[in-house]
């Protein structure tokens, strides 16, 4: 059985990102034949792991290709610690949010300690709240600070002001459901989810900028996440853009990409008091002709198109996706960002370049966290047993 | 014996890379027994590509490891273009250069014609020398620009004014050997000969920094050179860090790094006439104490400063090395360079990165052409004949 552990994944994985796919749909895109699928589908099913029916409105004479389905009853714990809100979630294999629960958070001061005890409880209600018959097969977390691969240290998250502290560690400890727990920053996550199942689909070297309160960046090269010596790759918000007169960044610097295109600078630039306005109300003042408003967007809009010109002569992408905040800036702003864009890249660099808006909205990182969550499962489908 | 293949490919690029290697290291280095070294050493001799001999200095006694040695008959014409110059080299399995001959060239107005009749004359001075027995097994040639995958097409080279230029095509058409021709981007090339065999051996998350008349780079992610979605990825030198009052970018943009940073700038902040003076005569003059050189090198450092506090916070490298007439500017400019990375770099970012200058110099890029060259032979040893 062991030999057909490779593919168990495989067939996994296709369920899971695609949704039920027949017998015959599977053989082809696995390059297998169909008494392998059997095979593979016969295990799956015996695991609890994906189940097969008739396809809808076939009748009875032929042999339709059974459609194989994943279990509605295996889901994961996703986890999404945004600036601003604490998000959890049971994601079914699939890929569909099945429950979820938020919570508001104050946006500074708030410890570790605070924050992985609601984190916990949150999940216990959901868990508490699942079918008797489902199972929870892994934890995923999105976080908007810079992680540690392996034990989901947070080694630098500036909105929340953390430093070193051991998310992922207490987050497991916390939960104690024996289930792997892993951690991922929000951006990179938001990236793998875009390119699974979003608007970054079938393009293997994509860019998603991540507006949460400041700017992440997840790059795939070669349909791989960019992660660099130590994981802590695809720093976009803090490319220096403004070097003279550049506004304070969290981070010590000034003129950041962040510092330019953040929600505090927006939110300055539209003269409203610092969390008298969000984001949206801002973009959407401006789209409804408030000069204020509109000159501020077309701002933000220009440093967004420096820092994109930038990227695209960097790394040559197929797609350049505006995710979280950066939806409604890249909406309202998108004349700016196409000018810098056509003025600072290069032709070549820029001439297959698509610029799009997430397709997984407000909850690319939280998929991308179900996706991390479901990881092990989909590595080794039978070892969870 | 085609199931050999690989592993003969994998035991000519040791030797290729390392130089002659005793069996038992080749075996060691494989992960295989030394009779598969034997059989793959035999098909490699059998075929001219390597010798074997008894180690230097092991006495009658004993059975020592023979050590497996490149044929010292097989070689690539490597080819370098850059900006003023163009050199042709003959570089032997090993990666040594065997024989070379350089033409200056003047820097405008030089067409595709011109610079391929010469490369083609230089190249045939070079194959009517070479030894009777040797054996010219492919042709590799770096560019100063923006090299299309597969044909070798210059889609742009702003420095010497080509756009679309069939360069790679032309020139296998005027070299007429019946072996394989390849052009890569010179930066490219750079980056991948420092990781084989330069400063950055055991670093696959590295960037490398070409100075030549502008400024390119190449770029590893996970040991593989980023290309992006076109091959046209890693282009440093057009990076706007000079938003407000940048100089003029050759590739009709302003502010970008190159145009801060590259030759000319230097060339104008030292208060030289074009062409009166090079890059490594400032550098010369401002380490011997001259004032205008001096604050002339600082000022380019400066901006070379936030260009690489940029990258490392998009990239998070290993190491950044500085090739070309950066070496010098480098050398001279360290504390502006590393001034700008602590205060523009993420603490987390920069932790781990090394700066170092190449240790390939001023042939880095035409050792790069040469492994360009030789790739067609290493994929397959046995398919040339």
């Amino acid at each position: 059985m062991t030999r057909h552990r490779p593919s168990l994944g495989t067939l996994l994985h296709h369920v899971h990102v695609s949704g039920p796919l027949s017998r015959a749909a599977l053989a082809e895109r696995m390059g297998v034949n169909r008494s392998t699928i059997l095979a593979l589908t016969a295990e799956l099913a015996g695991a609890g792991l994906v189940t097969e029916e008739r396809p809808a409105g076939t009748t009875g004479a032929g042999r339709p290709s059974l459609v194989v389905r994943p279990s509605p009853h295996v889901f994961v714990l996703a986890i999404d610690v945004a600036v601003d809100r604490l998000t959890v979630a049971r994601v079914g294999l699939g890929g569909q949010i099945l429950d979820r629960r938020s919570a508001g958070r104050t946006r500074t001061g708030v410890d570790l300690d605070t924050v992985v005890r609601k984190l916990a409880s949150l999940g216990h209600e959901l868990l508490s709240e699942a079918p008797a018959e489902s199972v929870c097969v892994g934890v995923g977390a999105s976080y908007c600070g810079m992680i540690r691969p392996g034990d989901g240290m947070v080694r630098y998250g500036p909105e929340m002001g953390w430093v070193d502290q051991a998310f992922g560690t207490e987050l497991a400890r916390a939960l104690d459901i024996s289930r792997p727990v892993a951690v991922g920053n929000e951006a990179h996550l938001g990236a793998l989810a875009e390119y699974e199942r979003g608007a970054g689909v079938g393009v293997p070297d994509l860019i998603y900028l991540h507006g949460d309160v400041g700017v992440g960046g997840g790059i795939l090269v070669g349909g791989r996440l960019m992660g660099g010596d130590g994981g802590y790759g695809c720093e976009v918000g803090h490319m220096l853009v403004n070097p003279f007169d550049g506004r304070d960044c969290l981070c010590g610097s000034q003129g950041c990409l962040e510092a330019e295109t953040g929600e505090y600078a927006l939110i300055a630039a539209a003269g409203r008091a610092p969390g008298s306005a969000t984001v949206a109300e801002v973009v959407r003042d401006a789209l409804a002709g408030d000069q204020v408003a509109s000159a501020a967007v077309a701002g933000i809009g220009d440093w967004l198109g420096i820092g994109v010109a930038n990227l695209i002569n960097l790394f040559n992408p197929g797609v350049v996706i505006f995710g979280g905040m950066l939806r409604d800036v890249f909406t309202a702003a998108a004349p700016q960002v196409t000018a810098r864009i056509s003025r600072h890249a290069m032709p070549v660099s820029r001439e297959r370049a698509q610029l799009r808006v997430s397709a997984l909205a407000d909850d690319a990182t939280l998929i991308g966290a179900a996706d991390l969550g479901f990881a092990c499962l989909l590595d080794d489908p039978l070892a969870l047993g």
